[in-house]
């Protein structure tokens, strides 16, 4: 089995962050990630990205109100990495080698505006995607891309209701069952 | 001159997604486009990404309250291309070299969960970033990411105030002037 890939944003803010954290879960999902966690409980969230792995289909899990730390702590126990993803770490285009290399199962942490000092401490890389100020969503979904080689693209999920049939012009939706 | 790469938001909601279009205005600064445009008037987003260029360079610049058809109308009469970024699109896998050839100015459109008709018909190109629901925040960074090679990582921005020195562990922040 190849290593698994799992999202942690830390800092999610229910009402403020709601589309934003949407969005991150829709990429980690659509990006090839098993699963995402959020730290704060978010019964809405978790009912609205289940809503669509029913229709488009899975797996892919989420969870929310999870400790971080508690969280990362386990992920390293049980001998996988944690790459966090920071304006301020190391470009990836210089390290995604080395990251790629140990077959090891990835927690990709991305946080708001701000993130406890022990994230850079604990983690086994902190990564800049660009050193520029822009978007965790992003920053996730060009991780994930050159992480797993632009697979987003292969992508079959299982159980789909729906599924798009690509057009040069408009929309084709079919219904699988 | 190589060719100039401009966003085009549709369907901006100022109090909603403001947020969500914060982070697409970064993106589109930080994977290399000239400039970014919304079809609602924003006085405060502009005045934020404008914050933004102020500190960490530019040249970006930034437009609200315009019209996007009369946008995408003469986008394309001066010659340039207008790649539309849409779930139900061709594979941007399969048409990225296409896409790439011809050095003309490339419009980047993408759009809310309803986009208007006339996109689908007057657009260069429909692009998906996979066929599955995510967010255009993921798709222009990955469409950037892509049409330029991965030049954001080598990006240097002009006047600006911060760089960031990158870390392996914690931050590093230079004052330039």
């Amino acid at each position: 089995m190849p290593p698994k890939v799992v999202v942690l944003k830390i800092g999610h803010r229910p009402e403020r962050d709601k589309r934003i954290d949407t969005h991150l879960a829709l990429v980690a999902r659509a990006f090839g990630a098993a699963g995402v966690v959020f730290d704060e409980r978010d019964p809405f969230l978790e009912k609205k990205i289940e809503d669509v792995v029913a229709r488009w289909g899975g797996p892919f899990w989420i969870e929310t109100g999870v400790d971080p730390e508690f969280f990362v702590d386990k992920w390293l126990e049980s001998g996988g990495e944690v790459i966090h993803l920071t304006q301020y770490g190391l470009p990836l285009s210089t390290c995604l080698q080395e990251i790629r290399s140990p077959p090891k199962d990835k927690l990709v942490v991305v946080g708001g505006p701000k993130v406890p000092r022990w994230l850079f401490e604990k983690s086994s890389w902190n990564v800049s995607i660009t050193t520029q100020p822009h978007s965790e969503v992003a920053a996730c979904a060009i991780f994930l891309h050159m992480l797993l080689g632009g697979d987003e693209f292969n992508m079959v999920f299982e159980n789909a209701v729906l599924r798009v049939i690509p057009q040069a012009r408009g929309k084709k939706v079919v219904k699988l069952r």
